[in-house]
């Protein structure tokens, strides 16, 4: 078990624990020699790391994304709490427990079995087989499972994505019942596939980073080519249907500036747009306000993102 | 029964059929006498009209707000169409139907009811309390049942104000059992009394315009105002309760640039903020797919408030 | 041969000439019948039209697209002009020469030759075998070869987009003899394809309007759909040169709020960028130029676009 | 007599010293046990502070806003000065002196006095009541008079408020000279009120912090409210003067984006944006010049807010 | 004496009165021939006319500028009143007031005098002999006697921008006495310059148009390149003064957007700029309120320019 | 010859080398003595220093822009590396070699003289003249050949401005092949003298920094300036070739918010704009690769200018 947490550390703690490796750099010194830059991270946070001594050899043990005990010592440098190590050894997966470095809904099973049960009754035959060969698809299924819906801001942990397609669907069971306008069956559908590309925009496994394709292409194309290509599998699949829904992943983000090519022009695609704004923000105020009590204060801390402090009662 | 609708007319048509008044203005002739310049209304639109002999006598004949029979042509002027008026007569209550000039949903009673039962139920006696002080005061209940929630864009028409501000407790519901972080009580009474400014912002008859009051402090300031009143009215309000609800109704349009002078800054602000978004928007794309669906187009003309078209399918 | 062109219309001329029939709705009369309204095009411009009688049986003889000849009276509608249609015949392609009724380049031909043995010439195996495919493709080649550039702005005419890529790998070599880090081969390929979802974002035949598919996808995300699935058909082609090339038509707009869903962030897609904006820009500087003195006028009219007036000495 | 201020400190100094708490907090250290966080201020700046030893027991020796005397040495922290403190102290009013700790203008009496007479003596009988009703409110009168402007930027100082509203009256005087159409009793009455809500929106003692009232609704609502409640007590307050009243303060920050509700839609409300914008900028142009001079510097420093630098010959 | 005025025509009018020709267009009708287009002005406004006989030699006995008497009918084209011209003819300076045709303030001359006595009594002897040098130069003094300070939103009649500089300084004077900072005889001198360049930006006679020049270069770079060559011409002119005034002149638009290339640097470049603009507003809500109120309304007609309507009581 | 750069620099160095002193600041000890504040520069980059023993005396011996001897440690001070620096001693032009202290590229004598051939070769006599006065201005010629583009982002190095016009124009020779209506005399002008106010805008020997003329008037207007005198002297200079070349120089920003006080409006103005944002922009990514790689990274570290990492495969 775990003892020593990066959000509690301060200059001059002496480390003794286990961290995931985020980070893993062999870099050169004046001398000629090497020294070893590393990331630590657990489920509060993540800190640097120095290693000036055995670089070479140490950084041959371990992969990033490897759980590593670390011994060391908490200095500062240029302005920030640092690791100066003096030891990385790697660990097997009985020697740690995952719950310490990352973030789990207890629920996630139970959320995972009434999201997919609401899919697969879906009334439209083209939206209930498109749903289910990405649910048959174990690779997708896996990964959909672990990934977070995003690194920092709203539903930044393990099952994440998960979880916030599933409220987003609770909210749009209750629109539906108010405009009868809406299409059901595409919302819903769209719900699930919207963020289906993070799967791959990132990695989502111990340490969450951006892949070289998610940085070139971004989530909302590598989900469009995704969900084609699903779609090129389901005979007569309906052309309506196709532009219905990659519109509705295309156009999600709201606003051109958002990073949206188009905005959203079917009612299915604002109502989609709204409700994932609705949740996320929800979402984030939420977290912030449980951390800001857990630190005793009233207010928050600056929040350069929304520009704001606020207010947890 | 009315025949004619100002938007079928057409250059040519002979007018004879009553409308609403919802302009009337006296103004001088290059020759000394007077012309009679007019706004004409109905539950399809408006339409200018002008009216040049015998306009001194006909403009004592009604206010702006009647009901009025007119006779006329339908020309051009300065590229637009406009009634020649040729004689307009007051009419009174008997003389119309009411459903042939302004739209009124048809279950705006039950609507009113259901609603008012929600809010009387609040466990919060301080919430309950303010919220029977709006419902028991007979003047802001009547206006309140009338007012649309805007001119053009969503609810625009009697009664809009409180089937939105009741399809959004329907949604703000599904939000908090999601969330528990939020306090339900407050969220109800932030979203019954958001908007409530606007009773004084517009005249809400049948001709609804902006007031002086309502261009010069707008409905957030306005409505602040009416509920610091009722509040001051009820023995020991708690003064955390008084700054959530302001700020609640001050930061509902959610940024700056959007007229809310504090960006929201509780969770119960956010997602009032994103409720009152989703539902007028979701009204809107409604209002539009219909609109363009009866005159059998697939997609709608271009809408410069959201530069874009909508789809109908 | 055509006597009479749009942008020399004026009220009260009789009109008896052909036109493309770019446009055609019947719609109800308040006497509930039906009228007939048009929109007729040539090289020069477009204007509204309507015919009163015998509307019904007239929508028959032509579709959207066709040639047809018309008589009328040129009047005003709402403070523009409009043709009052009398009679509507459709022509056969002997009946009429297609030069009157669209631009088009003299040299298109040469062009598309020279740009083509470009391409073939390319060193990059994949880059040559994904332009060799798109150019072996019949469908798609005719259409490039016919698509224009843009509706109104810059290469507004048959065989605009092809004369605008060719441009663009004129000073994409010369750039490339500049900077040594630029793969010439990649830009090549980018350019060929930067803009090749317009094909099927617009129709270009006689009349050029945005399809649904265009307006609900765009032509960023319908161009990588056609170079993904090029792609797929060629055997081992690297995951690196195709994140590259989707990169590229992704990013080529420059900045989100023109439309691209992510930034250049390769040196070819910020050159590829850069290059396109210089050479539509310039076209379009040079086509204002040309319509502006051919008015007789010094400085343009005012340019809402670019919200300028341009000087043409 | 104070002989060590913030803005001289370097790293190594050992501090002896008073200056105001302006934050206490008690954090808890990994071993379990208490340390005090404080942030220490005088009238040249602020730095944080932190006491390791014996932090329970001295955090209940001192309030915040309170004068303590201080022993530490000036080390650094995350890249910025910090006092390691070993002792605080409080102190009593006679120990310090009150202009080591914060500016105050000399002339801070006669200002009031000069303002208030010119208020007293409005021509228009409610401008004149309703200046005198605040006047006379000694509550208000006391805060308004210590009350700074802001907190950085212009007029941060005791009475900066005050100092600030006289030489907007001094230029409107000018300004309606110049302008027959502007009513001089409304202007005037709209500068002493403007932000009458500072007063509530931060503390404005030794210690300048927002308030949590501050925070949720801002100074423009605190104060249209504060002035809403006086012009109640006034018999016969015309409807017009109070929404004229109301729209000044409300709109004073010239557009939304500034966090103005509304937008000046009177020649007195655009009159009083100006002169406020015209004498804080000259305020802050005033103060750098004075910084930069005694720095020694021709230019100063780079500021973030106005993204430039000032020349200061 | 003139009866018939711009603003007050009407369709059908018969006019037969005098204007100026602020625009004659030769151009070619359909048949071959030649029609004449004009824009005729008075101090009211200005209105489209056309003349289609007699084109040609109507249009060599008048220049644009003349005063001319027009004899027509007014009609509509394309949505807007229109003149069809019947016969024009020109007048000589007897034939007509100048008072009919275009503003003029009363007391020019007094402001004049005031104004360059004040310069004239600068204590700086270059800010002194710069001043002399533009006031002794009979070519520019004349123009700027005679310039507006801009063609429509504020002090756009001839003097305009003399009253408008007149007034600056007015209020410049009571900044002056509030910041001893502030170096008046450069704010002085800068007040009188800032708009130098309009003098060619624009022509100023009967009819305002901008130049090519002033189009190309703009009246700041305009205004340095005049100011340059005075001081160019004052021996041992100081270098610092030199860079003061021009920096003054090129950031008085206060941002870049605005259009100055710099942003206030000095504390009088940006008091300058602060009182330009409560200066220009206030003289357009002045101008608006009167206007207004001509037209018997108590809210302005919608404002583009500012985003509003303006209250005028 | 040099053995330690900046960018290799770290804490706990012992430094013993050469570089420029690019500031130098005596101040105030808090015990009444002086230190002195220098940044310490090399062509790899610039890092503070600071030295409290005997600074006064060492601050005789040495100017800005001096290449000095340094002797000291590295340390961090508030979070950066800083030197603290035992020792200054100045060196003669025969101490160093000034390729260590500031990159120039190798062909700058070839690339000096094609770019001088084709602007005396210009057809329009009095661009070639305007040129070759330039030309023979040694002072001007000599400052030009030395100027860095701008300091940081691309041709940051001695030479660079030279290198880019050379650049610009290379690529203008293409575009002027494909669009008859520029004006290649002009435009090769224009590519000259565009940034012709940059030699005087930054010092360009060893420490560039932007000189006071620079910060107040900026290289559009010194440039303008410059030309405009240039042109003063030679006989009958059209106005027409005036306006135009002054329009390019002060429109070559592109829009109002990148600070060109006028948006381009001629073609050669629209095409100096994109050529000289697409040179610098290609010439900025292939620095950020080239350095990049050099790192050892495959993505560049995230750079705030643009908002972006940048891939360098």
């Amino acid at each position: 078990m775990k003892n020593q947490y990066v959000n509690r550390m301060q200059e001059g703690d002496r480390i003794n624990d286990y961290f995931v490796a985020a980070r893993k750099d062999l870099r050169s010194k004046q001398d000629g020699g090497k020294f070893l830059g590393m990331v630590l991270k657990d489920k509060t946070g993540d800190i640097g790391g120095v290693m000036w001594n055995n670089a070479t050899d140490t950084a041959k043990l371990f992969e990033v994304g490897d759980v590593v005990s670390v011994r060391g010592t908490v200095g500062t440098y240029q302005g920030r709490l640092q690791v100066r190590i003096d030891q990385v050894l790697p660990l097997c997966e009985n020697d740690y427990s995952l719950s310490d470095l990352v973030n789990k809904p207890d629920n996630l099973k139970e959320t995972a079995e009434a999201f997919e049960a609401l899919l697969l009754s879906l009334g439209n035959p083209f939206c209930k087989a498109l749903c289910a060969a990405f649910l048959q698809d174990q690779d997708f299924k896996e990964s959909f499972m672990q990934a977070m819906a995003g690194k920092k801001w709203h539903h930044e942990y393990v099952g994440g994505l998960l979880q916030h397609c599933h409220e987003m669907a609770r909210i749009a069971e209750t629109v539906c019942e108010l405009y009868p306008e809406l299409d059901r069956d595409v919302l819903m559908t769209a719900i699930f596939l919207h963020d289906a590309g993070k799967v791959h925009e990132m990695t989502h496994g111990l340490a969450a980073e951006y892949t070289t394709e998610g940085k070139l292409l971004g989530h909302l194309q590598i989900g469009c080519d995704m969900v084609q290509r699903k779609m090129d599998q389901i005979p007569d699949f309906p052309e309506k249907l196709r532009m219905e829904l990659l519109h509705c992943i295309l156009s999600h983000h709201g606003e051109l500036i958002n990073g949206s090519p188009v905005t959203p022009r079917t009612i299915e695609a604002i109502v989609l747009h709204h409700i994932d704004n609705l949740d996320a923000q929800t979402a984030a105020f939420s977290r912030i306000i449980r951390e800001t009590r857990e630190k005793g204060q009233e207010w928050s801390d600056y929040l350069p993102l929304i520009d704001r402090v606020i207010w947890t009662k």
